[in-house]
């Protein structure tokens, strides 16, 4: 017997019916917002990878060489990818472009829970446009994606890494010492934060006030710290929250300087989105304002974009208690005996034509082994075709809930099922 | 600048349209047909398809190992990992089990035209079900699902496994000279063929009698050449063909005793459906009786299935003129100055609430550089948000095809795009 490889996933009909569900009102929500879909390979070049996250990044992917000796890797994300293909394709499309995407990837992870090595990422690129309205409709349109999927309880929290930036600077950080604090606040190792920050020899007052900025909640004390420097990019982040609180009725976006992005090439605004539902792992979106085009060998150009953990949306659901849309049959019919499967066929083919999902006993089993099994296909309603209706062409209509039957007439047949 | 993997493609939007409506077609036919999706893992244990096919499927394939060293391989087809799917989990499941699936495949084939190394398969499997009945059925779903997507010139083949060994044994052919003409068969070599056979020393009345099987259009001529011998397959395939023309009203299909498909897990009924309109590569869908679930490990239970190539359906719907949906925006809203953008908002949330595609200028351009853009978009209309329309609660409608404009009252906004 063959095993599924370790750390990854068969999807059972259920599940399908669910991830099907959710894709559909993701894919509408981005086309309501004209977005539209682009598609890239599963793998890519391997140094397309390296070139944005750097070498260290091989140890985290699946990596191969193909029989012409070419250094692949299976995406482990899908924004290199899909920047890759604007550098190549799509550079002289008017501006802007709102470009999405939902694609697998694939990351060498130990597996453990709500973590595969298969998983789902949707996601969008704007490139083109640098205006608080840009940003705000932007993360107003993550933001509505998970609300229409169904999440009731999300959180948005926005920062700014230019802001971040100028208050290292401010109390003087080098670049180096930057470098090692910034997985401490992206993780709220807070402990571990001010033995660094002390370790570095900032004086108790200075440290308080930098850990008092991943906490604070008004743009305007960190404005007051940092002085004229920071004017523009305050107003900024003062616009966007506002668009999205009047314009887009975004329930409070929360102000939270600490968001990093663990990522090199994320400049200017970034947000997150979390589900508290999920515990540790909450963060089923995160996105912002960033440059790889150039990085890439394209002209540079003005990029943000946001991806959303498909997998973990779907968790956050379930630990919502959402209710998904039922697998189910609309009608199951049985011929009494093998007389019957012409005029059975025929209902078959007619029901179909109206959109019904219909199914039918193709072995030649007893009626009450095919209400059994229509029954364990969920099936709304069941039609008998027996020698005695037919002769005055009327049949069995039997609802599956209610265990109620009628005879009706072959013609009243799509109208009764309908109702 | 990074370039795509050879024999990969990027796809653009306005394919991506043309691939997601042929994609909700399918699927809805499968749904109909009461089928039920499953999904499986991009890549395998290279153990299952080298058990499927042999080891020299290694040469076709990606296969890597992974860190821990495990072999793998990014699937080349998608009946082995379902099949394994069943084994490992389904078994159980009432049956006749209809599973489907789209996925994408990977073969390491030389790059021709129509031929990547990136492909998307659609398909299924039924399970658990042997009839004439249930073949008919099974072949009128893939029948009906290239109609659906709007294929007109389509052909339907249909062979018998179990009829051509008979043949096979007939004529006094060995296993080891039945495998070498298998491929001549299958790729309509017939010169070769007919060399082989006399190689064979068969005798001239022989070899022409089996020639003039493969072209053969009445299952009787082979009837009265087996006996006795062939009758029940002779009587399935009557009953099929019969099931196909007068129910399920497939025009044609046609005898070809010649299908083989080349795979040694084939056996009874098989079929191919041929896209004319492609050439010499035009075979799009090919499908049977088969048996996997035994070799890997499972009960023993009556398989059948067929896959469609998504690609070279796209392909053959484009050769044939298709008209695929257009890719549109409904609505382009342009505020004409800033102070006009709360208003401009208010009216893309209220036409994005009634499922009205609606992009805005995020850039505060020109009225006459957002009209260019918007016709980039292909927009339908253009809702002109201007100062002294809006103090009477008005604003312009362009419709960007007749190029007509009309002054429209906010609260009639939504009617008039309606239409």
């Amino acid at each position: 017997m063959f095993q599924i490889p370790r750390g990854t996933r068969d999807f059972p009909s259920e599940e399908m019916q669910k991830r099907r569900h959710t894709e559909e009102i993701i894919i509408e929500t981005f086309e309501l917002f004209g977005y539209r879909e682009v598609q890239t390979p599963t793998f890519e070049t391997l140094g397309l990878f390296t070139a944005k996250s750097g070498e260290s990044i091989i140890e985290e992917i699946y990596s191969f060489k193909d029989k012409g000796g070419r250094d692949l890797a299976l995406r482990p994300e899908l924004t290199a990818p899909v920047m890759r293909f604007y550098v190549e394709k799509m550079q002289m499309n008017p501006k802007p472009l709102k470009l999405y995407y939902i694609g697998n990837c694939y990351r060498y992870d130990r597996p453990q829970k709500g973590r595969y090595r298969e998983f789902k990422q949707v996601g969008c690129e704007l490139i083109g446009a640098n205006t608080p309205l840009a940003y705000a409709e932007l993360i107003a349109l993550a933001y509505t994606i998970l609300r229409k999927i169904g999440l009731n309880h999300i959180e948005l929290k926005i920062g700014n890494l230019n802001i971040l930036s100028m208050i290292f600077r401010k109390i003087g950080l080098s670049k180096e010492q930057q470098k090692y604090i910034i997985p401490l606040i992206d993780k709220d190792r807070i402990d571990d934060l001010k033995s660094a920050l002390q370790d570095f020899g900032l004086n108790e007052e200075l440290y308080e006030k930098f850990l008092g900025f991943l906490e604070v909640k008004e743009l305007n004390k960190i404005q007051e710290f940092l002085g004229a420097e920071s004017e523009e990019e305050i107003k900024l982040m003062i616009s966007v929250f506002k668009f999205l609180k009047n314009n887009f009725n975004i329930d409070g976006p929360i102000l939270k300087v600490g968001i990093v992005r663990g990522l090199d090439y994320y400049n200017g605004i970034v947000f997150e989105i979390e589900a508290p539902s999920l515990g540790a792992e909450k963060q089923i979106c995160g996105g912002g304002v960033y440059n790889l085009i150039k990085l890439f060998g394209g002209k540079d150009t003005p990029t943000s974009g946001f991806a959303i953990g498909f997998d973990r949306s779907i968790v956050a659901l379930e630990s919502e208690k959402n209710v998904f849309p039922e697998l189910k049959l609309d009608v199951y019919v049985i011929p009494t005996n093998d007389d019957m499967i012409n005029e059975s066929l025929e209902i078959v083919l007619k029901l179909r034509k109206n959109g019904i999902k219909t199914d039918m006993d193709i072995l030649g089993r007893s009626i009450s082994k095919s209400m059994k099994y229509a029954s364990s296909l969920n099936s709304r309603k069941v039609i008998i075709v027996g020698e005695n209706e037919i002769k005055s062409r009327n049949v069995i209509i039997r609802d599956m809930k209610s265990g109620k039957q009628d005879i009706v007439k072959l013609d009243d047949i799509i109208k009764c099922i309908a109702n």
